[in-house]
């Protein structure tokens, strides 16, 4: 006999409305009475019946997620957290990837998804404030993930607070020459977070009165080998930097073999932070801002089956927090550089 | 204006006819022409009129894929090479997670499918025979990969094999205390992989007149924190081994993690090769079964694209080449282990 709703309340040790409340997606239910639903759903194997919750996800029993890239760890993990929410409503995800300006056109025109999704979850993608506004005004239902939106809803974490923390970070522990792998600026794939990152970065540095050396910024393309190619460049300069700040782990992984290679000390000849707390990055003592990406994922579905549930509301506006996570590749410049002219005081 | 097939040809060097061929998926293109047909008509963003073409694509213009789960490094590599060629062709892609024996009938049955993709792309899912004939007595196109299967179109490479070659290596090393660190065998996700990679390991272990210490056989879950708890309950052991085997590279690095908090030199107190050559691997130095993920991804979506232009035809199987990456974390055991009782040569 299939598990039902009571079943599941009894587990999660709830209200029957309460399980309806969570697995629907609505607000005012607990983040961790959530995850107790859904736990207690997952186990019994409770699929909610779409036609008698009355959903709006009943039509097509699909949610969009538009996303510029496939592999990498990032859109995986977002797309992970994604699915593992709309697997519990029974909803299947359509994935689409949109890297260039005539797919951002078709994208906020909607005419690709018409009759074939329910609701669409929009990652990373620079979609003009016009786009955004043309997207708001369709019928469907959809979710900003790592931009802002003023008519949409949206989940981000500060992507200008992550550059700065980073560099800051640096900064603190006496570097003073600090290289940025990130994106090259006339990028195809054109999405916003490397620039705020890069705009952290150079607050973070003037704050400290150091100007910023444009040979010091490189591109990196976001995989582990741009990152070994950037940090090849940088290493072969006359005036090599002392620290690199990765804006994904990956890449951070990248100079991490680099510097192996050569027989530099980590962090004595080089320092490296990396940006995303990487599953794997425990195991290589990366230091690195961590983000909640996984949780990004399942929040921006939780927003979307929740607009889906009750119709328009006013957007809601979910910034998650980031965090440095000290570890083993960061640490003070073991041949001391030249103090910035404005004194060490100019370092925070 | 819109580049046109004939653009595409020239610029890919060959007739047009060829580039036909190559965009639909059909047989008797060379790979490497493929490639470059592909990389011209991304480069032009050349797009192909479904209806013009007459192809079968054209119904919801969307393809299935079916995986166990989304997260871990190869499903979104596989994921990742699937993408690439479908969109070459303006095709999206319904993702759905098939994780239990409810969804795999379903799956089976195709009820979940109809009318929702125009064909379908079936990733490392235990269906029975009986299964796979129904998937196969279905209209819908659909191509199985990691998996043999009799009426269907399928993609593998040999587990079996990958098991064989990685623990061979280490034998050939002088390791006898091998561990295993894999999958439980009563897995709710019950994928195929992690069981013929088992048979591989054993059957490897005989060869060498070894016989299987079932305490050495650990689940790791697939993940850097599997692969961790699993390398301490190992090690933690009165008899630890010497070397070990990790079903996936995540799971290795979760093992290198270990040793390096406890101390242990790799490869001298402990060897560690992984499965994969995930992207990370080259930086970790790390020994591994390498396997062409992102190929196995793309394969299977240009035979299901094959199928679906051509119709029925005998199922093709495809069976990609897997190597052994001996890099530094693997070498003979630096405290001699005592000499298998069969002497040197049946370590080989």
């Amino acid at each position: 006999m299939p598990a039902s709703i009571g079943d599941v309340a009894d587990r999660a040790g709830v209200s029957v409305a309460t399980v309806s409340r969570a697995l629907r997606g609505l607000p005012n239910v607990a983040p961790s009475t959530r995850e107790r639903v859904l736990e207690a759903a997952a186990t019994l194997g409770y699929v909610a019946d779409a036609r008698a919750a009355g959903l709006a996800s009943g039509h097509t029993r699909t949610v969009g997620v538009a996303v510029p890239l496939i592999g990498p760890w990032f859109f995986s993990q977002v797309l992970a957290g994604v699915e593992a929410v709309v697997t519990a409503r029974d909803l299947d995800v359509l994935l689409m990837t949109v890297d260039d300006a005539a797919g951002r056109e078709r994208l906020a025109a909607g005419a690709r998804l018409r009759g074939r999704v329910d609701g669409l979850i929009v990652v990373d993608i620079a979609l003009t404030e016009a786009q955004k506004a043309e997207l708001a005004a369709n019928d469907l239902p959809a979710v900003v993930v790592g931009a802002e939106a003023e008519a949409l809803p949206c989940v981000l974490v500060d992507n200008v607070e992550v550059g700065r923390t980073a560099t800051s970070h640096l900064l603190e522990l006496g570097h003073t020459r600090i290289a940025l792998i990130g994106h090259a600026r006339e990028d195809p794939l054109h999405f916003p977070v490397p620039e705020e990152r890069r705009r952290g970065y150079h607050e973070a540095l003037a704050c400290a009165g150091i100007a910023p050396d444009p040979a010091l910024e490189v591109d990196g393309n976001f995989s582990v080998a741009g990152g070994a190619e950037a940090a090849t460049a940088l290493l072969d300069r006359v005036d090599p930097p002392t620290a690199i700040l990765a804006m994904s782990d990956e890449m951070a992984f990248g100079c991490l073999r680099v510097a192996r290679q050569r027989g530099l000390a980590v962090p004595g000849d080089l320092s490296v932070i990396g940006v995303d707390d990487h599953d794997v990055s425990p195991a290589w003592d990366l230091t690195t801002v961590s983000q909640p990406v996984h949780r990004v994922g399942g929040q921006a579905a939780e927003l979307l089956l929740a607009v889906m549930d009750a119709g328009a509301t006013s957007p809601a506006r979910i910034a998650l927090p980031t965090s440095l996570r000290h570890r083993g590749t960061t640490g003070p410049p073991m041949v001391p550089t030249e103090p910035s002219p404005l004194g060490q005081d100019a370092l925070r």
